[in-house]
Parts: structure tokens; C-alpha cells; sequence
């Protein structure tokens, strides 16, 4: 009963209309060619494979679930969804954005990124196995050798073969430096990978004839903890000379997690005995090697939790034009039926603009981020790619954080909408409520991404790189100090800005004394950053929306009502934040171990 | 791998130290010979039946569900959830706080409140079961015929049969005036009742012979809307005068819904062809008597809400204080082990604070209320019964909202708690999450509760309910002027209350303008409104604390520590709902609905 349509006019908006995407990239030596038509007609072209192939097939994963045959370690994914994955192989989806030298289009990762935000609101659970492919592809294109790079990304981007990413065991997953599979050098200069990794997603499934596994494992030699770890890659089928498949590798699935939500992707146990792996990068440099996979990763999440918001959304208000209970307050609004619609009530609005603002308001966010990583990426001039460097990894944490969190703000209150409906599967509302709970988990906590945040970009720096975002925002603010109608919107972006400023540099004080003051603000910090950016980019559309209301496109009309929605309900979750992020630590550190 | 231990300590200091609960129920001539000693007698033996007989069948209930055998249209529970019942009827349980005219023990309800707290916690979904019945005595008991009385109350009393509230239809929750079901008088004096009634919880099981469902129906000449409402009572197998069942009555379940969470408890669809049943109070006058039961389901949710959050924050202690990961950013706290118990890190402590917090004064707030209720019942003195129907009326939407929001926040901290573990079923966690969401649901949406609260409660009578609870928090406030380390809670709680007034008046005002202003600020004043009633009993626990830490036991170090942290972390929340409500309706009303 659910429904979802790619958000196409949106993300146009943002490209062409706030962003002036194509601009900036055909400034980009490797996108000279781009321009809007190509992006647009791609987009289309993922909406549709998004909304027809794949949502058709979310249900009923979540309810099918995989299935592991015990006897032998494979694993069959819902009904569907090794058909569509063909089908987006065909497509050429795989390929998008990969290095056109091992067969990929080489298109940007912005317009990537817009495909991803439509196939996760279309289905997370499925498109976590390509999703993870191109975090190992990414890996082995940063630090792979010529031949692993021949052997392994041509298949990667082609989409031929997935990949996932091995990190977590049982007694390990924020801290890595605990990890203890351990690779033992072979005479041939190959490793044999012994232990046992937990929670790999697409860790196992019958979808492509091979699976290219990076794993974090120890030499024998190597230092203790986080400075001890190697990467390797390790696939499921050995790869002969030639290409083709040799001998089934000693990685296996052990077992299926039994999850809350995303049941379509195999969560797997996997148990490695004498699996052959050869080094990815430098000995016990893997963890560095990982981090090129993790930060992709991060903004793949939040991008999640960005695709949840917005398909939340689209259900909630058609449930919400649908279903009558209820006379307004204020007088009927439909008097010709027994009762109104339920959005005429305010709460329901203020749930249902909440979703909006935060899908819209993520969105930005998100192509912001992937256009600053194209130019990190591609740009020819060192400066920018620095620029653009330090400000993806300002904001990197921001984006998994604050976005997944929004997300499951905004899927609650979707399915509240629902009244009792939204607590029954059939409805389809409740999933995505499940589904968005994961987001937060995984690819680092939302508190150590806090951490990430504070610790080590803004503090770590002596808030340089937040001083670069500050700029831009300073910059916005006083161009529009005397655009009368943008008041509204940069007067209380200034004002945070301030306060920010201010929060930052008296935590960082604190923080001298007691680095535990980090840990104690840090959470409530990267959502007051959070605002401060959403803020800046409600403050751009509605910039945008004010130049071109008169043209009678009520995209415009909601757009600006949506930027005041913003500023108006959800910003001023700061006032609070920044109240509990300066009560600091002692309230949190004063009842000893034992009385908890 | 889920534990619970009854928080035996924290309600007998609640009960004996702070609200001398005793002493206040003995001025009541049907509790006269209460004593401390009885009540933890009592407490102590419902622990022990919820920790040890429904505990265990929490999580197996939630895998296994209910079945519905289509041909029969009986529903089994999950094993063992009939054999716990029949142990819990032959322990006296569901008679506790029965009147003793029906064979009930007539205990009060702060008693039965408590041992429903520990049965939440153990197990929600089976708890419902007898918890429905309950709301079916209480409107047998209060608008029921004297044969009715006869016939229902000793059964429902001592757990024999149970109880059903049948409200709710396809096409109407929230509001009952849609509804459709007909009821039509038969010669007898009887009715026949056709309809189809959804979402009705332990709508049908084998766990007793009989089943007492309260129905909502519309009689031939009924007004049209919730004027035109009757309640009727249906027994699954109609009553021969004798009190031996007869015929099976025309009321079947249909289809039972597949759900989030509460899997053990049936939510059953029910089809009423020619049901036979009997008028409960006056024709037309329904929902008025449904309200009977309706009330006290909501404190009842509540509970259910505060069940959770114990629950929850309990076990993620213990996994806090067993999972060891990364050391404290201070430097290490557990030097002999490889990482540090995540204890030690800020941020977890947090969340863990926040749901013990919540857990702490939800109880004290929930068993305050459920002694007012006992007053409301069983004083013999008007002014007394009068005050506290008003005060009971005042704050059962915030017992209902504030504390299932309150344990969505909590279980969902305690998950995170958990890492990547909280998402998989097997620790047990995140059942408490997808349990917890339908508490903000059903027995009215937390919108409605704060509609309840703001619309009615509040303004309907111009603030005089207000001005009771505010008065005692001016009267406590006041009297600890002069006592210097009470201040630290005394003074944000006297600055929230008058903010409290302040934001009811402009509100107020505001909704004489627009009645819809008071459905835009309803969620965030209930929401401040539960913070002012929570942090009046937070400062209340903090003063016994205070008074009794010299006594060396670290109870009391515990109870202050965590009073601080709720002052200093969770209260500071009013700062942003204050301004969410105040910035008003205009934000939420801008957008065309066909924008939406």
C-alpha cells in the first residue's frame, strides 16, 4: 500500500537552481563535459528503476527475510532480489561514478548520491549490496595494487561481483585496536586469514558468482591495538591468472542475525579458516586503508537515513489528505464529509513538516557534501581539493549523525500520523521506523561520530576547518545583510552562528582540563552543528524560492513555507542544546559505577 | 539474556520516605488498616511473580505471537502465557485493588499500580491481558446494572474471565463519532449487535472460558456524531442465569494484525453479527461511560511506559558495565583490562542517566498520581474526593504522554547503549523499542493527550486545575526558600513554573483568536507541563535524599546524583519547547494542503 516518487523536481532545484551543480563541475577536468540534460536524464532514469524495480520488492523483504542453508554457508536473499539486482547490472547502475580506466562512466558523485538517496528510500535493505560494493571499490582504488586493482575493480564496476566490508567481531566494534583475526604470511606472498568477524552486511548472498571481502586482520608480528591492523582483501572464490573462478575460500557464513529492521540484507557471521588474502596498502596501515571505505560509508548512511525521510514523508501525507477524523478546531474545513482530513489539524502538520523540512533540508546537505567531494576528487588545483577536503570531513560526521537522526525523528512521527495503522506491518509505515533505527548504529555510532566531530575536526584543529565553514556561512550573511526579505532567515543563522562560535571555543577550554568534556557535549554539539548547517542551506533555498515566487510555481510557495517551518519549529531545538551541552560533565561523571 | 529485578527499594523510599503513602491512605476509611509492612508484603510477592514467572516469556512471546486458527476463530498466546494466567488468577493477583462487595481484596490502587509497573516491565504484551479486564471492571463497577454487576464483576474480579475495551473501527480511532456499529433492542430487553470493531488488544485467546468485551455501538434513533454512542456488554459465551456459560455469542474474531511489537498480546479484528448483549448506563451516553475505562487505561499506558524504561535501563547498565571498549578520553579507568567498561564513557552514562531519570521520577510521578486516585475513590470527605478528581483529571494526559515519550527516548538510549548488539534480537533490547512505540499510540495519541490536557484540562476551566498542582509546587517551593542546598532544584523549578503561566496565558489568549493555536502548542506544553509536575517530584526525592545521605547509605548519594543530572540534562529541554510553542500556528497553516 506504500508508495514513493523520485523527488526528481527537488533535486533539480538543488542542482540547478541553489548549487549550480553543472557549473561547478564542468570546472572539474574529468566532468568538462557535463551538463544539466545528462544529470537530469540520469536521474530519471534511477527514479524509475528506484520506484518500479525495487520499492515493488521492500515489503516483502522485510517480511521473507534470507535464509541461510546450514549445510552449505549460502545464503538466498528475499524473493526478487537477485532478479533485480540483474537488472540494475544491465542498467549499467553499478558503473556510475567509477574510474572510466576499469570501465566505469565516470560521473560525479553527486549525481551518485542522488541515485542512492532514491534506491534507499526505495529499499535500504537491497541497496546495501551494491552500496557496499562501492565502499570496497573505493578501498582497493586508493590503496590496492596493479593487480588488485585489475583483477578486482573492473568486476566491482561492473557490478559483476559485490563486496563488503569485514571489521566487527564479537568483542569489537567501536574499538577496533581489539581485534584479533589474525594473517599468517604464505611463502607465495599471500596471507591465511584465521578468526571470526559478526554483523557483515551483504556479508553472504547467491546474487553474483563471487564476493570481494576486505578484512581487518593482524600479522603475527604486529603492534597491539589500532596500530597492529592490515587490510585484505579476501574473496569468496579464489580468482585464477585468467580471471575466472578458482577454489571456494575459507570464508564462510555461520550464521544470519535475527535484526530489528532491514531484513533483506544478510547480516552475516562470518568464520575465516586459512582464507587466502593478499595485503591491501601497507602492513598494519589497514585501519587508514578502511577509513577511505568508512567515510564514504558515513555519508552513504546518512544519505539512509536522508532516503527514509523522505519515502516517511510521501506515505505520511497521503495517509494524512486521506484519512478524516476530526473537526478542526477552529470550524470545519471539510463540511461536505463526516469529518476533515486529518491534515488540517496542526500537530499533524507539524509532524509531517518536520519529515519534510528535514528530507529537504538533508538533501541539501547531502549534495552540498558530494559536490565538495567531487572537487576534493577531481579538482586540479591543490588548493581547492584541500578546501574541499577539510570541509567533507567537517561535515562527513554531520551528515551520518544528524541526518540519521532526523530520520528517526521523522519516521516516528510519520508513522504517529498513522494513529493505530502506523503500528501494523501491512501499512507499510512501521519499517521504515525499524529500518531507520540501524542508521544510527552502525558505520560508527552517533556518538563516536560526535566525537569525530568535536574532538578531532573542530577541536583538533584549533577549529580551522570549522572556521572554513564559518566563512561561508559569515560570507551568505553579509551578503543578504540588506536583502530586507531574507532577515527572517539569516538573523537567526548569524545568531547560532555566534553561539557556536562561542560553545566551541568554551568546550575547547574545558576541554583542557578535562578531555572528558568532550565526550560529555559532544552529542548535543553535533546537533547544534547540525542546525547551524541545515540552517545555512534553509537559508540558500529560501533565497532562491524569494527570487523566483513571482513566477506562479508553487514549488516556490512550499519551499519558502517549509524554510519558515524550520526556523520557526525545529532550530530552535538549539536554545535547549546548547544549555545541556555547557552543564558539561560533572553532572554525568558524579554517581560512582557501582550505583548505576 | 534480558534481566530485571523489581525496583523494590525505589518505591518502598517513594512510598514510605516521600509521599508517606500509609499514613495518607490510612485517613481513608476503606484503607484504615493498611500498614507499611502489608504493602511490602505485597510488592515484594508481585516482584517475584513478574521477575520469575511472565519475565521469562518475554521475548519467546515475542518471537512466537499469537495464531489464529481461521476455523474455529480461536486464538492460542505464545507458550506459556495461559499457564502464567492461571498462576497469577490463583495467586489472588487480579483482585488486589477489587471491591471486596465482588470479592476483591480491596487494596488500593497505589499498590496495584506498582505491581502493574513490574508486570510491564517483565512483560507488556502478556500484562495487557489482565490490565484490559481491569478497565472492563472499572466501567461494569461504576455504570453497570445490578445484574450485570452480578453477573460480570466476581468473574472479572477474580480473574476467571477477562475483559475487552471495543472501540475503535476501520474507518474511526480517534474519533468515535464515525463510528457505524448498530445495536438493535430486541423484545427481551437485550440487543443485537452487528458491526466491526479493529485494534482491540487480548481481543480474543483461550487463556479463560469466557471473554467480557465492553462494546461502543449506535442504537436505531441514536443522534448522529459521539452524541449518539452506547456502550453495551458482549460476552464471547453468553451467561445462563445461573452464572453457567451458554451459547457462543455472535462475536468472532476475523483476522489478527501482524504489529511492530506487543506480538504476545492478539490485536484482534472482531466481526459482531447479531451479537447478544446488555445496555451499560444510558443509551446515547456511551462514551462517557467508555471514559470510565478510558482514564484509567491512560494512567494505565502510562505505566506501561514506565514498565519499559526500567526494563531497559537496567539491562543496558549491565551491558555497560560488562562491554569493554576504548578508553576514556581522560586516560585509562580499568588499566588491567584491554579497554574500559563503556561506563566510563560521558556519553553513555547519559543515556543510561536519562532513562533512569525518566524511570525514577515516572514512578514517583505515576505513584503520586494512582494516591490521588485513592483519594478521589475512597475519602469520605467531599472536598478531598473533589480536589482530587482534579488533580487526577490534570494529570493523567501527562501521566500518558510525557512518560511513553519519556520511554521511546529511554529504550531507544538503551539500544544505542548496546552498539550494533541493540539491533539484534537476541539481547532482548529492541524489543523494548518496537513495544514502547505503541504506548504514544493507542488509548488516544499523545496529540490527543496534550489536546486533553491544554484544550481541556488547562483552558477549559481558565487554569483552575492548573493553579491546584501549581499551588503545591509555590507551597513547596516556598517552604524550602531558606534551606541553601535545596536551592540548586528549587529555583529552576520556580522559574519553569512561572514560565508555565506566562506560556498559559499567551496561549490562551491566542486560541480566543483561533482555537487552532492551542492544537499547534499542545504537544510542546504537555511536554513543559510534564517537566514542571516531574520536576517538582525530582526536587521532592532530592530533599529526602538530602536530608537522609548523611545516613551512609549510597542509596541517597545515588537519588541526588541522578536529581542533578535530570536538572541539568532533561529539564533544560522546556528552553527550545517553550519556543516551539510560542512561535505558534502561522508556521504550520502557511502551506496549502495540496503543497503537502
Amino acid at each position: 500500500m506504500a508508495q514513493y516518487n523520485p523527488p526528481l523536481r527537488d533535486m533539480q532545484f538543488l542542482m540547478h537552481e541553489v548549487f549550480n551543480v553543472a557549473g561547478e563541475l564542468q570546472a572539474l577536468p574529468a566532468h568538462k563535459d557535463i551538463d544539466a540534460d545528462t544529470i537530469n536524464a540520469v536521474l530519471e532514469e534511477g527514479g524509475k528503476f528506484a520506484s518500479q524495480v525495487i520499492f515493488p520488492l521492500n515489503r516483502s523483504g522485510d517480511e521473507e527475510g534470507c535464509t541461510l542453508n546450514k549445510e552449505t554457508h549460502e545464503v538466498t536473499p528475499p524473493k526478487g532480489f537477485k532478479e533485480a539486482y540483474k537488472q540494475y547490472v544491465e542498467g549499467g547502475w553499478p558503473s556510475l561514478s567509477c574510474d572510466p580506466a576499469f570501465g566505469g562512466q565516470g560521473l560525479p558523485v553527486t549525481v551518485n548520491q542522488c541515485i542512492y538517496e532514491m534506491l534507499n528510500s526505495a529499499n535500504q535493505a537491497w541497496t546495501m549490496y551494491p552500496g557496499l560494493s562501492h565502499g570496497a571499490y573505493e578501498a582497493l582504488h586508493a590503496h590496492g595494487t596493479d593487480e588488485q586493482k585489475k583483477t578486482y575493480l573492473p568486476k566491482l564496476t561492473s557490478g559483476e561481483w559485490t563486496g563488503t566490508m569485514c571489521l566487527t567481531e564479537p568483542h569489537c566494534g567501536t574499538d577496533l585496536g581489539l581485534l584479533r583475526t589474525k594473517a599468517e604470511p604464505q611463502a607465495d606472498g599471500t596471507y591465511k586469514i584465521t578468526g571470526q568477524k559478526i554483523f557483515i552486511s551483504a556479508g553472504e548472498h547467491n546474487m553474483t558468482p563471487n564476493i570481494v571481502h576486505l578484512v581487518l586482520a593482524r600479522l603475527p608480528d604486529a603492534p597491539s591495538g589500532s596500530k597492529g591492523i592490515s587490510l585484505f582483501v579476501v574473496p569468496k572464490f579464489q580468482v585464477n591468472a585468467d580471471g575466472s573462478l578458482g577454489k571456494r575460500n575459507g570464508i564462510f557464513c555461520a550464521g544470519l542475525e535475527e535484526k530489528m529492521g532491514i531484513h533483506g540484507n544478510a547480516t552475516a557471521q562470518l568464520v575465516l579458516e586459512n582464507a587466502v588474502g593478499t595485503l591491501v596498502g601497507q602492513p598494519n596501515k589497514g585501519l587508514a586503508a578502511m577509513f577511505v571505505m568508512m567515510n564514504a560509508a558515513r555519508l552513504g548512511v546518512g544519505n539512509q537515513g536522508l532516503g527514509l525521510t523522505e519515502v516517511a514523508y510521501q506515505n505520511a501525507v497521503a495517509y494524512a489528505k486521506d484519512r478524516i477524523q476530526m473537526r478542526a478546531l477552529s470550524g470545519p474545513k471539510a463540511p461536505d464529509k463526516p469529518a476533515d482530513p486529518i491534515i488540517v489539524h496542526p500537530d499533524v502538520r507539524k509532524m509531517l513538516l518536520t519529515a519534510r523540512a528535514y528530507a529537504e533540508g538533508g538533501r541539501a546537505l547531502s549534495m552540498w557534501t558530494s559536490l565538495q567531494l567531487d572537487k576534493e576528487i577531481a579538482s586540479d588545483d591543490e588548493d581547492v581539493r584541500k578546501e574541499s577536503a577539510d570541509l567533507v570531513a567537517l561535515i562527513t560526521p554531520i551528515v551520518k549523525a544528524f541526518l540519521t537522526d532526523n530520520a528517526w525523528i521523522s519516521t516516528s512521527h510519520c508513522m504517529q500520523v498513522y494513529g493505530g495503522h502506523g503500528f501494523i506491518k501491512e501499512w507499510g509505515m512501521e519499517q521504515y521506523v525499524r529500518d531507520a533505527r540501524i542508521n544510527m548504529i552502525y558505520e560508527g555510532t552517533n556518538t563516536i561520530q560526535s566525537l569525530d566531530l568535536l574532538g578531532r575536526k573542530v577541536l583538533g584543529d584549533n577549529g580551522a576547518k570549522l572556521k572554513k565553514f564559518g566563512k561561508i556561512v559569515t560570507e551568505f550573511v553579509e551578503a543578504e545583510g540588506t536583502n530586507e526579505a531574507m532577515q527572517e532567515f539569516v538573523n537567526p543563522l548569524a545568531d547560532l552562528g555566534e553561539k557556536v562560535v562561542k560553545l566551541t571555543t568554551e568546550i575547547g577550554m574545558k576541554a583542557f582540563g578535562n578531555q572528558d568534556e568532550v565526550g560529555a557535549a559532544a552529542v548535543d554539539y553535533l546537533r547544534v552543528a547540525g542546525h547551524l548547517v541545515m540552517g545555512y542551506f534553509w537559508a540558500r533555498m529560501a533565497k532562491v524560492a524569494l527570487e523566483k515566487q513571482g513566477s506562479g510555481d508553487p514549488f516556490y510557495t512550499a519551499k519558502l513555507a517549509t524554510a519558515r517551518f524550520y526556523f520557526a519549529k525545529l532550530l530552535p531545538e538549539t536554545a535547549s542544546l546548547i544549555r545541556t551541552a555547557r552543564a558539561g560533565l560533572k553532572p554525568l561523571m558524579e554517581m560512582d559505577e557501582a550505583l548505576f
